[in-house]
């Protein structure tokens, strides 16, 4: 999983700060041993973070021992046993609450991802996101997405480069901006252009942009716009990936079944991380001791 | 405002390097110059997050001006213009989904706190809110719940005990865990128990428990179990607080106004941060020179 | 313990790297090898620090081991041994000064504590702490005050409310004051007021504080004051904890046996922290291999 | 410039750390003054690294102010006055040797880049860098890159895929790794594929790749070898850029011109990092005091 | 002063998060304003700490202004005005107790090192600390010996070599030991032998140390010994500085005066640090705006 | 090996975070596995790095293990296998590029510093490296000049001090600054002196400087003036070290052996790290499961 990266133990850290800070006051109130648990869903959904829960509970203690019962990405039924746990009760208590605040809430984005992708079924427009996330979660919010089913956009401003009406502005126009970007930015990275107007969409294609983005056009429009489109970025049979991506954003999320009938290839939504909510998991204690 | 911690720049470190990374691309694509524009809402609700989103863009440059148009807490209508903001136009460009995604989330948590107050208004009773929290935004979504009109309950488990049913199980029954946590804990520390049954609440109310929390109880229960409690605990009509706190916890909101006629303290929900969603707000330049 | 936090690693990294800096550039002269020693006590006193200790050594090299011959908060004489080590020889001698530096104060304060505690002996007042502390060391001496038998008062700013002259002067006065604070902080946070008179005192318990602190009052005053004092409070039979906390501060160690007969609960004391001295502890190497 | 990410000022506090460490011991011996001072080249070259210069110098003090003879990328001869500065005698002496160190360094592989790019003028073909990089220098070792007129490659492992023989070998072939990554990645991150043969080559054009690598190919056969994946990849007169990337590396730096001719888009070349040297810079003061 | 390095911030930072943490709760009561105070001497003694206390309060707010009525090192008597503070009242309220546990904390130590050098006045023997700091306060601890009049020992284990009995049995004697320690050690850093016995003192200084550290020894044996180890490091009537380095260590602070006329260069001792308490400051607001 | 310092993990951290940030987005591709591969020079040099490399790869995978064929400081041909590694697929993968960019530049500097010592052979005359380092590398290129043969010099401004032509001029001369310095650095830090003349060496030696720096002086020059220098600071046939250490600078590489016959102890040269360039080795994997 592409997401393990070098800062994910210094997020986990800042997490267990946030909560643990000056010491767990109630553990001293127990004696220590070792107990187990179940983590249960009380909703159905699409689950995320099973990775995330292991580092969080390894990080309080090396004992706990986590025996997974789902895939990352796998639907369940509410009841579900999600996962065993055991390890010291100390560490089990502390990292309760932070690891299921994290998976309710990435497995509430991975399930509204893959509700929106019923939508899409059979289209080949696939869904992706935006740079809509929680602060301090972008990477792990994106995460989610791709666990529902969707694709990542750019994960930030550093790789890929998307002109939008202001850069156009305050630049010098569509195609001397995307000249200077071809001369600074890595060879790797894509240019998108943002476009408003029909003539702003056909002038980066020209131009040479990699994708362009129409935002907030009507269905109609559209429906003339993007074959126009792919005629100036000229199909070659003999490749599979298409020569310009066409993204369209801003759409409503009860029409996006017609809108993927316009030959777009994505369809950006920030839904999926800004209108879900929490799923609901508990963690239930097997009551002895079980060492 | 008491959120303004020493952590909190590098919590905006973090989310800017989050954004940000190797450097913003597309800004190449610019002449650097001072801008304007406008934060408007396009829906009604209740503002929260100004002095991060003044943070957040300070960080980036000295130069940034931000004229708020209301006021943490305050209401809006959708179209209202929440802030007039100038400066450099590559630390507008980098701040502002930032800035925004975070007084998105945060203005959405506190208008889903003030609907859920409504159905107190004119019980006395608090709403009070939990420890599920979006990992790395506690303290700022607790504070949320203050714009809102809630009221925190302990910020994590370093400042203030709570003994649930395992650790009554792990340690050696209500009394002596209360016992034990007297004598190593803070004085300044309150000892909540949480109860399942009226017999553990009376308990910890006898054994000198400074709050109870009723979990998932029937409302008819509360009526008798919640004049018992009070009456261990004794009422001292010289003073203004009452001698023990009782808060009840696993409400459906819809009954809430229900609940609050039993007589409690405090009703805790998790519901304005889990289950709300984000408000939307944009940022509209004003695109000519200023300076 | 609870003192065992996400951030002591951090803290433990800091003095590793106070004092090692670049590289330890004498341990160039030795050839690595297993090595042993004890920790010997060259006065008696309270043991304090212990789990630090493990926790230095074994941030430098997991092959360490230590068999501590004494417990935390343990009474010892002059020449006891508190402990066996063994370990890379790199390791000790890295390790050897910051461990025995931070046990030494940590105990000396712990032993600083105890005997003070002799004065309190059958008169069931407690000693609690202040927020006098060595900066970077605030958890460590106050779990020092523990391990010699008192009790911590706040852990900082944040986790109780404590109005001084100061804030009452610069608010609206004690009852407006108390008003403000329990709208804003966690309903489990304690607000406390710092009396300077009786008047201030009174008007605090009756405003609903949770605690009041009487610095500097004479012992004659306080035998009237405190009494009236509970009487507004209202004692309740039932339930053990007192109403209302009432410490007091600015005492001579000297005439702390008499103010505790005033009847108070709290005798606050920064000298345990700020007039100790450290203990003498020594490590003796065993110079052979053991490996 | 892109290069101003939140993790610079990181850098040079580690910068300065290192350098400086416990104190400047030597600068108790002068008396504090504003002094000033000149940086001059004592070689020719192109110049890289002045943001940084400015930086460094502004972290020690605010009261420094540098003006600036010369601009990034720009030529100089042996003697230049690269720029004046001012500022207290402490600040001046402590940034010194870090300032120019980087510049220094910077500017070599600027200079490096610049030169080796005389051998492509007029071909159209680019010369871009590699990830052999001085570890904790990527951004500024790229950045120099751009200095000396060359492109950057990707920044990173997570801006862009690259299929390398082991990634084909322990994947499941070319095509079915291309169809896995477009699933997972950013639909911005571009795919591109190393390859070792001709028939390698080809399937990674008929597949989809966004650019291919090939590596240490004889002149002869990328004549022949060139042609042909265009034509695969199907060349637009409408568009501007070419629709896949040809990329070669593995050139030794005396035959790059030759190479240029075969037809390739990208020549890449860790030389400009990995073999050049520092100019020489020096620091001038003017012992006279300026304030 | 060489005690501002690049890590003080930190160190401010880490102080700041440890007292203030979440919130400084009680200022919610207060209405900001601009309030002074003054910082009034309870006790005679050394000064130390007044860089720190300006540091402290303008991390937290820029807007605090500090008069400093006495100097680094300055003896004073019990109710002196140290230094007159204004400010926002949250800014002085949240940084009074940090910064006055700093300076009373250091300015104990600067009294107590006065008041050992007492003893060695005209006597021309130094005075020396040692590496028993308190974790986390090396750099200040030592400073506050320099205020006090002393001089430092090595800071770490990484700015000189120090040779005890262990490294010289695990290595292989002291002649080979130091013979080792000059092909490794940065040139610019001393060798020191701690000796035991007469025999290892004069084989110390044969082989080249740079200075011997002679632990424990009676006084009568210290008569015959330094002129001997004074012979052999042979004088030179041209250069001030002596060409061995001999120190004394292991000294009750109460013979230190004879001690220092056998001859020794540096006495050596932890007390200034490890048996000092701390000095008594009070920070007194006028309470009335100054705004 | 005295580079093992608390702090080396961070730097590690940020090298790996500078590579992977987001996460390798090709590993997505393969399959895990642990596989094998061998490290091979494909030029001769002196080798460094290796425990940076073990750490480098253990940082990643715990699985990770690696067999040097080679110690550090070793002369190696071509073709040499230099260690041997295996483990997880996406750790060697990951961890490939950091660990040999370091390898091949710090062997760069070592087999640099070793050349540059042909010419001293015989000589007894050391070779001593400068400030001159790459940032954020200081440790670790004075690690590989040591590697070489060489000797460190100080290793920043805080571990001796050096009066240089502006200390001088902003000071009160050299005597004055050398008591001041006396006074005010720790005893174990040497002084020395920066001289650009004959006049100003003799000043520093009779002044009691340790060392005295003679930059840029002529050959001639420095025949007459190193003996009377030697002269004035008297020497002592018992002693193995010399009384006064005189170090050149600013020597053309060229011209090193010529000028060492002037009985200098030191010369010091910022070539090897300036001047030299990476050596080039290759990973070679074995591709067949080994596991």
């Amino acid at each position: 999983m592409h997401f393990e990266t070098p800062s994910i133990n210094q997020l986990i850290d800042l997490w267990l700060h946030e909560d643990i800070g000056k010491g767990d006051l109630t553990s001293i109130a127990i004696n220590e041993k070792i107990v187990s648990a179940n983590v249960i869903a009380k909703q159905k959904g699409v689950f995320c973070g099973g990775p995330l829960i292991r580092k969080i509970f390894q990080r309080l203690s090396e004992l706990v021992q986590i025996n997974f019962l789902i895939d990352e990405g796998e639907h369940f039924e509410s009841g579900k046993v999600l996962l065993e746990i055991n390890g010291p009760a100390t560490a089990l208590l502390a990292g309760e609450r932070i690891a299921l605040n994290l998976a309710m809430h990435l497995s509430g984005i991975a399930t509204a991802t893959a509700k929106l992708l019923l939508e899409l079924e059979g289209t080949g427009v696939s869904l992706v996101d935006t740079r809509k996330t929680t602060p301090g979660l972008r990477l792990l919010e994106k995460y989610a997405v791709r666990c529902g089913g969707g694709i990542n956009h750019r994960m930030g401003l550093d790789d890929a480069a998307m002109l939008k009406e202001n850069h156009i502005a305050w630049g010098n126009g569509i195609g001397e901006s995307i000249k200077v970007l071809r001369k600074s930015i890595p060879w790797t990275s894509k240019i998108i252009v943002e476009a408003e107007t029909a003539e702003q969409a056909e002038q980066a294609v020209t131009e040479g942009a990699d994708g362009v983005l129409l935002d907030e056009m009507p269905k109609e429009m559209l429906g003339t716009l993007i074959p126009k489109l792919r005629g100036l970025a000229a199909g070659n049979p003999n490749r599979k990936s298409r020569q310009i991506f066409i993204e369209i954003s801003g759409i409503n999320p009860s029409q996006i079944k017609d809108y993927a009938a316009t030959g777009v290839d994505l369809i950006s939504s920030s839904a999926p991380i800004t209108q879900s909510t929490w799923l609901d998991f508990s963690m239930r204690f097997n009551n002895e001791k079980t060492n």
